[in-house]
């Protein structure tokens, strides 16, 4: 990791997109599952259907997911990684590597 | 990434710790300057104090920094990574790299 400029931080502008516990859940589940509905995530993760919506949005705006709607009825909305958001890969694993060795096992078995 | 339990996902493990912006950001200087005092940081990242200390105190208690508090006058506290600190490392650096790829420099140049 380089020193740069605060203002103009590589770490500071990937959290300004990322930077959120709710994103991140996000996105691993595209790394486990590929693509993903709404109601998919929103059963998985458990989280509200306007927190889901705004967290969507911000990663579809932000180039990391793209968002096909079938044009069926009722329609159907799918979202992926787009290449920009499959790039974000090292930085999942990194944080899996570091939670596997790091954090206290939460199984209780 | 394997897939987990999404209960006791590693990931979940590491964000429920380093999962919000001003944890990753307090990292950084870490990684950036090495031992730091609560005014540097205070200074460098222009947030509340009662937010930093809150940051600070989460991640002392997760065990990625050390308080060592000086006993002179006034009384002075300065922070360090810890081994658990420093294995945040490669989190740190596949962010870094991400962002220097993949978001707009802010600079204005």
């Amino acid at each position: 990791m380089k020193r740069a400029t605060r203002q103009n931080c590589p770490i500071l502008r990937a959290t300004n997109i990322v930077g959120d516990q709710w994103s991140l859940l996000i996105l691993r589940e595209f790394f486990l599952e590929g693509k993903r509905r709404f109601a998919d995530l929103q059963a998985e993760l458990g989280l509200s259907p306007n927190t889901l919506s705004a967290r969507l949005k911000k990663l579809e705006d932000a180039g990391l997911l793209s968002r096909h709607v079938y044009t069926q009825h009722p329609p159907r909305a799918e979202y992926a990684l787009t290449e920009k958001g499959r790039a974000f890969g090292p930085v999942m694993n990194a944080l899996y590597d570091w939670g596997v060795e790091h954090t206290p096992d939460l199984s209780g078995d």
